[in-house]
Formats: C-alpha cells, sequence, structure tokens
C-alpha cells in the first residue's frame, strides 16, 4: 500500500516575525505519525495571500493531505477564509449549525453578537464543516482531485479539539497510512557521542526498515528507533530485542524505556513504592513544583513545596538554621542540605530537595552568577548533595538545574535499582 | 532599496513526528525582523537528502539568505554537513580552530575524544566557519550567486550563540533590510471581535504602510501595528500617534503598551511601588511562582510562595484554619482568601495571592473538576475572590488559571489607576 504524504501549513505574520512559538505543527504532527501518515514537510507563512496560495499550490503537488492553521479570526487581518474560497469556487453560505452555536457562545458570555460574529457562521459552499465545540470559527474539509485541504483556526485549544473530535475520525477513514513504531531508549549522564560510540555496532547491524535517531537534551540523551512496516504488531515484535540490546548496552545510564518527561519517571517510581516528596525552592522559583504537578494525580504523593525567595524566608518559614545561613552562604552546600531536610519535615515527606542558586550568567567573577548547590534529604536522615555551574542564560539555567534536580532526586530514589526493566 | 527576503530551513525527524516543538525558527524570526530582514517563509524537513536539497533549492529561488537548522550531530542521522558539501562542491578540510575547540571541551568535561568528535571539526572547503563556542558543532556560511546559506547545529542555545556572536553581526553587515516598526497595545478582559469592533474606524484609517494584526491569548487580545518604512525614527514617531488613539479608544481595558508578558508588568508595579508579593497555590502546583520568576531581579519584590499540594499542607503550614477547610472544603471561596491572607502573614507579604481548585477538565458530575476559587489580599485585610471554570484540559487549564490569577492581581494592585500611561 502507497503511503500517505501529509503537509502542514501554518498562517499568520507571529509566527514569522518570532511572536508566537509554534506548537501546532508539533501535535498535528504526532497525531499523523500514529495514524502512519509520512508528514513530509511544514511550512510557516505570513497573512499574505500570494504566499498562501504559493504554499497551497506547491504542497498540494507532493502531498494528499494539506492540513492548514491559522487566519480564521474575525478580524481583517484574517485572509484564510475568503481565500480558500476564492481557491476551490463557489459562494459563501450561512452554516445554520455554526450561526446557532456562535449566537449561544456570545449570550453564555454575555457579550453583544456583532454583524462581523455572524461571518464567523458563513462558509465556503464547496467544504464540509468541522464543528469547533470550542470556538467561534469553524474547520474547514476540501476536496480536489482526490486531495484533501483542511483548515483548522490557529488557537491552539479550538485547533485540537476541531482535530480530535472531527477531522482525525475522518483522515483515519479516507487515508490509511503504513504502520510506524517508535520505541524509546531515554539515557542521562553522558553526552551524544559517548552513547553513539558505544552502540555503534548495535546501530549498523539495523535493518533498513529500523532507523535509529539521537535526541540530545538537559543531561540526556533520548534514542528513538522507528520502524515500517505493514503490521503493528509484527513490527513491534521485530523492533523489541532491538531496543534491549542498545538498553542492555547502555545499562548504567538508562532512565526509562519510554518517551516520557523525568517528572513522570519520578511519579511511577513514588507511587509505586508509597513514598511522599517536598520541595524547597530557591533560584526555580517553583518551576520543579511546576513540572512535578503537571503529571495527573502527582497529589498522591507530592506534599508540596515552599519557594523561598528571599533569604529570611528559608530561615523563617522553612526554618533553616540562620547560623548555617550566615557561616556558608545562601548559595551553599550547607545550605542546600539544610533546605532538603527542613523540606522533609516542615511538610512531613519521606523525600526532601532543596536547591538553591545565582541563575544569572556566570560573569566570570567572584560573584558566583550561575552556581546553583542542590541537595536531597531521605530517610534516616540520608542526605547527598552536588554543585552545578550554568552557562546559559536565565531561563535556560533555569531549565537546567531543574532537569539535574530531578535527575539527582531519581538518581537518589532509585539508588543503583533499574525501574525500567520491571 | 529592495528588501532582503529570508526563509528558514529546520531539519529533523522529531520536528515532523511532533517530538519536538520548534522554537528555534520564533527566535531567529524575532532576530532577523528586529534587522528589517522579511523573513518570508519557514520550512521543516526531515532527515532525508532529497527533501532537504528540494527545500534549499526551493527557498534559494526566492530568497537572498537561507538558514539551516539542525542535522550538525556527531550522529548517523545528521545528514546536513555531507549534503551541503555536496550541494556547494569540494571537499572536507579539517579547522584548526575548531578541532582544539572541541579537544578542548572534552578534556574538560573529562570526556574521552572519539574519532568522529574528530569528524565535528571537518567542514567544506567553500564554507566560512561560524565558531561555536557552546557546543562542538561550528556554524557554517556558504555564498553562491549572491545569496548566502548559514547552517547552524539544532540545539537552540548553541544555535543561539552562534547567531548572536557570529552570524547575526555579518547579516547585519551584508544585508540592509527596510526599517520595521512594531508597536502593541495589550488588553485584557475583552474578545477579539469586540476590540475590532471597538476600533473599527481607526483601523480602517490607517495608512497602507502601517498593518494592525491581532494575536488572542488567555483572557488577553495583544494588538500589534506594524509599519514599514525607511527610517526607524520617522516611521516610530509617525505611528505612536496610532497607538495611542487605539489605547485611548480601549483605555478600560488596556494592560500595557509593550508586547510583555503580566509578570513583566506586576514586576515594574511592584518594584516601583516598593511593595512585596506571595503566593500561596494549590492547584496551579508552583506554576505562578515560577512565571513571576522568570523575571531578572524579581526577588526584590517577590518574598516566596507555598505549593499546598495536599490539604493538610494548606492547615498546617501555610496555616489556614482547619475549620475553615472543613466548614467550606478545600476547594471554596472562604479557604482561597484564608489562603491569601496567611500568605501575607506566614510569608511577611504586603500582598498576598491564593489559588484553590481541581484542574482536570470538567466531567459534568458535582465532582467539580475545572473549578477554581482565586483570592487577593491586600493592605488593611482588603481581600477579593473570584471563581473560574476551566473547559480544557489539566495542563491549559493550569495555564489559563495562572493567567486569570495574575491579571486578577495586577488588577487589584492597580485598582483603576492606568500605570501604562505612566
Amino acid at each position: 500500500m502507497s503511503k500517505t504524504v501529509a503537509s502542514v501549513i501554518t498562517i499568520g505574520d507571529e509566527l514569522l516575525i518570532g511572536q508566537t512559538i509554534d506548537t501546532n505543527s508539533a501535535w498535528i504532527g504526532k497525531q499523523l505519525n500514529a495514524l502512519g501518515i509520512d508528514l513530509r514537510r511544514r511550512v510557516a507563512v505570513g497573512d499574505d495571500k500570494k504566499a498562501i496560495t504559493d504554499a497551497l499550490n506547491e504542497e498540494l503537488a507532493n502531498a494528499q493531505l494539506v492540513i492548514v492553521t491559522g487566519g480564521l479570526g474575525p478580524t481583517a487581518d484574517d485572509i484564510t477564509k475568503p481565500l480558500l474560497l476564492e481557491y476551490f469556487g463557489g459562494k459563501m453560505v450561512v452554516n445554520e449549525r455554526v450561526l446557532a452555536h456562535v449566537k449561544d457562545l456570545f449570550t453564555k458570555r454575555n457579550r453583544p453578537f456583532l454583524e462581523r460574529n455572524m461571518k464567523q457562521a458563513e462558509v465556503p459552499e464547496t467544504c464540509m464543516v468541522l464543528f469547533n465545540r470550542m470556538g467561534t470559527a469553524p474547520g474547514m474539509w476540501f476536496e480536489r482531485d482526490g486531495r484533501v485541504v483542511i483548515s483548522l483556526p490557529g488557537v491552539p485549544f479550538e485547533m485540537i479539539s476541531i482535530m480530535l473530535e472531527e477531522a482525525l475520525p475522518r483522515i483515519k477513514e479516507r487515508f490509511t497510512g503504513d504502520a510506524i513504531v517508535h520505541l524509546s531508549v531515554i539515557t542521562a549522564g553522558e553526552g551524544e557521542s559517548f552513547v553513539a560510540e558505544k552502540i555503534q555496532d548495535l546501530e549498523e547491524a539495523l535493518p533498513a526498515h529500523i532507523k535509529l535517531a539521537y535526541l540530545p537534551g538537559a543531561g540526556m540523551v533520548k534514542l528513538r528507533l522507528t520502524g515500517h512496516g505493514t503490521d503493528e504488531a509484527t513490527l513491534t515484535d521485530e523492533m523489541r530485542p532491538h531496543q534491549m540490546a542498545i538498553a542492555n548496552r547502555l545499562e548504567d545510564i538508562v532512565i526509562s524505556l519510554t518517551d516520557e518527561p523525568m517528572e513522570a519517571i519520578l511519579h511511577r517510581w513514588f507511587t509505586s513504592h508509597g513514598k511522599t516528596l517536598a520541595l524547597a525552592e530557591s533560584c526555580t522559583g517553583g518551576y520543579m513544583a511546576h513540572l512535578l504537578t503537571q503529571v495527573s494525580g502527582s497529589s498522591k504523593y507530592f506534599r508540596g513545596g515552599i519557594v523561598v525567595y528571599q533569604t529570611d524566608v528559608k530561615t523563617e518559614v522553612l526554618g533553616v538554621n540562620k547560623d548555617i545561613v550566615d557561616a556558608n552562604g545562601v548559595v551553599s552546600e550547607a545550605t542546600a542540605m539544610a533546605m532538603a531536610q527542613q523540606a522533609t519535615t516542615v511538610l512531613k515527606a519521606d523525600y526532601g530537595f532543596g536547591i538553591t542558586g545565582l541563575l544569572e550568567p556566570p560573569t566570570g567573577d567572584d560573584k558566583g552568577t550561575g552556581v546553583a548547590w542542590m541537595a536531597v534529604a531521605g530517610p534516616e536522615g540520608k542526605t547527598v548533595s552536588r554543585r552545578y555551574v550554568f552557562h546559559y542564560d536565565r531561563h535556560r539555567n533555569k531549565e537546567m538545574a531543574a532537569s539535574m534536580g530531578l535527575l539527582m532526586l531519581y538518581k537518589f530514589v532509585t539508588d543503583g535499582t533499574r525501574p525500567w526493566r520491571d
């Protein structure tokens, strides 16, 4: 069976001038990939008639499915709908279901219904409407010469809602893809070159339809095996031994066989072991607590945290001994260890994590910027600590510190065991 | 002067299957825009020779400057460098400066220097090397027929470092752009249609070289005026009255005349008024503290926060009266108000913010998912509260709750004054 090729076109000046980061394309890519559809290209263009038309012509020349996002709002800079009308011909018609829905939304929000909102309910007569439960701009499905163009709003949660409820079921029905399987081996603590060298013979022995990719991140390297075949179960059975061979070779540095964030791995460990966790964050400013609580059900094990952003909050609220801070400094091993221990005490948790640092980029003088001390405290008073220097800007340093902190926590609690084998 | 047209090509299967969100393109777009260079298109393709070559041919047909990111790592899936060698001709040569730098990096990190790392120091003889201080893969600058192709690694902080230090100064010297000026009016509390309706005559009166765009976000609508001209100062002078006319018309809902996040606006208010802030977060799990501490210098006003993720942490650590929680429930107006007040007391701050809720998507039954209560407490015990229902998934609901919380805080502290006028 020949594989379906797809393209995504995202529309909006804000994407080109860097005002908005495009998260839609990645989300759409993931969905199409799961259906075995080959997303070959993604193109972003501005709110410009010629640029959009050119992109449509080019992508339709190679793809059977083109998904277009953006430019469907009620304001003058939104030109996708009239452009698609012109592209596919016919005239605009009011869709009664959309009109009723839009009027209802305005009533519920207690907002006046304006003439321009009426326009939101108009669609080219040549399209099939993809209902937008979350907003006012309907999605549209066009066909020409056996090829499909889907137009969706650029607001991410509206796009996602229409895709899940209206577009993907129809895409699945219309286009059948190859089976595509991804298997991962997630490692931490060594660089990309080291990992590649260590498994070179395994990589070279892979059959042509199984590819290996390396994705380096903060302190981690993700290995992704991608296989193409006709049957998902057969393909998975074939790929699994390759995944395990790589994992067994890299044993010491493997942390998961699933592409998942560290907070999900920690979540599984803590909930399956019935242990609890508390944080005392200074320089990461609540970011680590935020990451942990991104996982649904994290209140089962995560007690909470104290963001001790000013020094006296460390002593007065968290209860770190003032003498320790005075003698060693706010950014010090002793303060980090006391913070981790106090987190377990004050928040009544089995494990505590503490971090204190200055995350502005290092200046090279003796101000200590870029330096962070972190510590983990566990049962029976066992406490470990570590110092890091981060060389990037404030935001990147915060991300790095949080990644390293979660990794340190993982290593401490797993203590040389290999939960990924279970 | 004719305007320079640019394109960005990002390379990597991980971009197409949705494993990685492309932040590089937005960053590059912002930089080029600031130089008055017109980024016309962004294209993402996989680690595939034909797809990359096609994209290069297509983009070079229309753009004088093409920036390519990704595919420069030391592993077998990275094919950009050999492809560019073939594209531009010549042979590979070892660059001694890069070789010394790569060896030095490995020594510092105490890692063995491998044969494949040697390859990182090889570059096509036809290119000028753009030195990569942050990593091992050098950037490359190629020229052909007066057009420039720049190849950069895909790792964001390496790409940014090479752009800032090596590429942008040369781009600026080589390509001179039009003056492009962006002016913003940031509003909160009304929808895009309402705003558009209210300023329709002002929008219609804009001259052809000044465009207005609407960017709706969580509870906010950002208006962006973009002007094209030959001189930046003249253009700014010409645009300013249009910006002020829009702001004056929308007076009540304007929160800033700069495109900046709410945490930056709050930062300015608190530091200029010499007031302090503390948070008590339940369902947002530290995310609001994280946002506030993204702004450099936030320790000047932000005392800290308590992430009260389990119920007894609210009473025992934050000191909320247990009777209030028992009588009203954990997610209730009374609990939110007590949390805000206790934040000011426990963390000794002028203002306190409290939020409690269940951010899983609403299920339609009586479990109260999607509901959040938030409160702000200020000097002299003044406290306000508000209830929200969020209809999306857990992550989106958390973002919405944090946005609405910061907005509520802003409205409370500014109390009808207009700091954006100052």
